[in-house]
């Protein structure tokens, strides 16, 4: 093995699609010395964890708590509860993510009936009815609520109401959504939903904080074929989180990065949800006018259009990696490539949680100025 | 909600069964500015990881990398990925992690064949070799190295060795081992092998290193199934840690904590795996004979003990919870209780990693006299 020395990262600018930037605080709270997962004061902290969760979701839900791994793990988690071999699911995909959910229901067993909408638009209600409207048999509707390949925002009370309409429950990707728009969990009755740590709650990705409704519990209870995952069988984990006594081990926590959400959703509840809404909100908006400003367009419609995630056209002709490549190493900014269908096409920039500040908007506007025009002067 | 506060935890000493006490290093690499997941910076830390963990490992096994959550997720990968509906695995249980693994068969719709061994001891080869002889139809042999809830240590070589002889893969839980003990994966021709950061490596929970033999990709890649968990799926991870532009999105990995894990793998190789180990035997018998010298027995015989993780018997009569709890109320001190089978009975001690060291076992020892007399007293 060749010598090998401490790691010591670059300091980045994080205006991709996650992880965004993460705060000194945050970074010091996880910095703490490390205590054992089953000492009283940790779980006195896991119990405070739990009611930042649930007023970060808007839910009263009690199976509220962080899966100690990354979003795919909570989206595996949902799925694995919520179906049994056979099942059918009804899967909308605007992007890279609905395909995601899709293989997660076939690993599962169960039976996938797709409703494709364009990438960079919204999920359709329309589309989505009809398909429930063929597939009577239906027992489960999934869908993004913020698509991180693409920039859009479906409505996700419409889709919920029409799965509820139609006997289904309702699983719902809020991996980008959470703490950069309004998530209102038992507002709009989601009955399953999974989200990460690295996007608005600027926290360092590894984990996945979920919630399920007393409706997914009690299909849940009702299954007749075991969860196919054991480290994500609610039941069991529902053991490991339940307060004082009752708590019984499953596995161990991770306990540092737990100190950095617990502090992270501080963080967001004393400035409070909605004034970081309305943050996301002004600081997309002023990222609009620079950008249009150089003459770069969004790829989503005005009302579909994410403010935490900017899907943007790369321009005609501009090199798509040079310019991320020199945004990186001379600016140290970076931004995100397209995913899947859009690879080549679009750019994906951030302003998510700590990295949504007037600040980085102004940064990433004169430096992907920069950028192209140093592009453009080196292919004249 | 109440109001609540930034979360300090209490100062310490970790003497249980994991985590262990993380040095500072380690806790100040974690704290470093989270950069993106596919910054080339980043990239370049993940190559370094795999050399790392080939290194503790003892292997040139390609598929070596650490799955982005605790030991159970990599218990899982290994089932996950090697079993199929239908396949017969023999499982060695000597302790409770045996009964986890035999979960894992059934989940993953497997037929679990168990060989039952005294919690406390070391799996029988002669039992496994029977076992073996009377299901020639089983495809994999798992087993647990380092059994946490017992303190015993089984032979690894010996066990790799039956099962291969009778044709089976081996999947081996290094979880308590690595670090502590001698664990030599190509040595011992191990094909799946799983293990946790909190225990001898001396790193926060919540990342499990894992290594795949070549015999075990190509049964990987002859399966007639889909692997049952998207995340968990081999051929889709190896994608992702693949080195360079080969590179292909897969999850965001949590940044902070392989940070730390770098730093953590490093300390070792500066220590020395031969060193480490020497100290982790060392220390063992320092606290062998103070313990002795207040009267507490060991559980596992003599040459079947961990050294990293000993479980001694709770004395006639003492309230196992009182002196838990006085330990860590008066002298900051964590150990385990017991568990399963063993709760009430034993304590487990853990001198692991970085909480292997001579003022460690001082402290155990003197800490524990003062609580037994303490609680005796009170009981007179």
């Amino acid at each position: 093995m060749k010598e090998l020395h401490s790691f010591a990262p670059p300091t980045r600018i994080l205006m991709g699609p996650g992880p965004s930037d993460v705060s000194p605080r945050v970074l010091a709270a996880m910095a703490q010395p490390t205590i054992g997962h089953l000492d009283p004061a940790f779980v006195r902290m896991m119990d405070e964890l739990k009611d930042l969760l649930r007023a970060t979701y808007r839910t009263e839900n009690s199976m509220t708590l962080p899966i100690s791994g990354p979003g795919s793990i909570g989206m595996e988690t949902c799925f694995a509860n919520l179906i049994e071999p056979g099942d059918t699911v009804v899967v909308c995909q605007n992007g890279v993510f609905g395909g995601r959910m899709k293989e997660n229901v076939v690993r599962m067993g169960g039976v996938p009936v797709m409703v494709e909408n364009e990438w960079g638009r919204a999920v359709s209600a329309e589309d989505l009815e009809a398909a429930l409207i063929e597939h009577p048999e239906a027992s489960v509707v999934a869908f993004v609520h913020a698509e991180t390949s693409t920039g859009a925002l479906s409505d996700a009370a419409t889709l919920a109401g029409l799965a509820r309409s139609h006997g289904c429950l309702t699983i719902m990707d809020a991996v980008t959504s959470l703490g950069g728009v309004p998530v209102e969990i038992d507002g709009w009755e989601i009955d399953a939903v999974y989200s990460g740590t690295q996007k608005c709650l600027s926290v360092p990705p590894g984990l996945s904080p979920v919630s399920f409704s007393e409706k997914a519990m009690d299909r849940l209870r009702a299954r007749k074929t075991p969860v196919q995952s054991w480290f994500g069988d609610l039941s069991l984990l529902d053991g490991y989180w339940a307060a004082g006594a009752k708590r019984s081990y499953h596995h161990t926590a991770p306990v540092n990065a737990l100190y950095g959400l617990h502090e992270g959703l501080l963080a967001l509840q004393e400035e409070g949800l909605e004034a970081a809404w309305a943050r996301h909100r002004e600081n997309h908006e002023a990222l609009r006018v620079g950008l249009e400003g150089i003459g770069i367009d969004f790829v989503v419609p005005v009302d579909e259009r994410l403010p935490q995630l900017n899907a943007v056209s790369i321009p005609e002709g501009v090199p798509d990696a040079d310019v991320r490549g020199l945004l990186l190493e001379e600016f140290n900014l970076e931004i995100g490539a397209g995913l899947g269908a859009l690879a080549g096409k679009v750019w994906r920039i951030g302003l998510m949680g700590t990295s949504s500040t007037a600040g980085h908007v102004e940064l990433c506007v004169k430096s992907l100025s920069a950028a192209l025009s140093r592009v453009s002067a080196a292919q004249a």
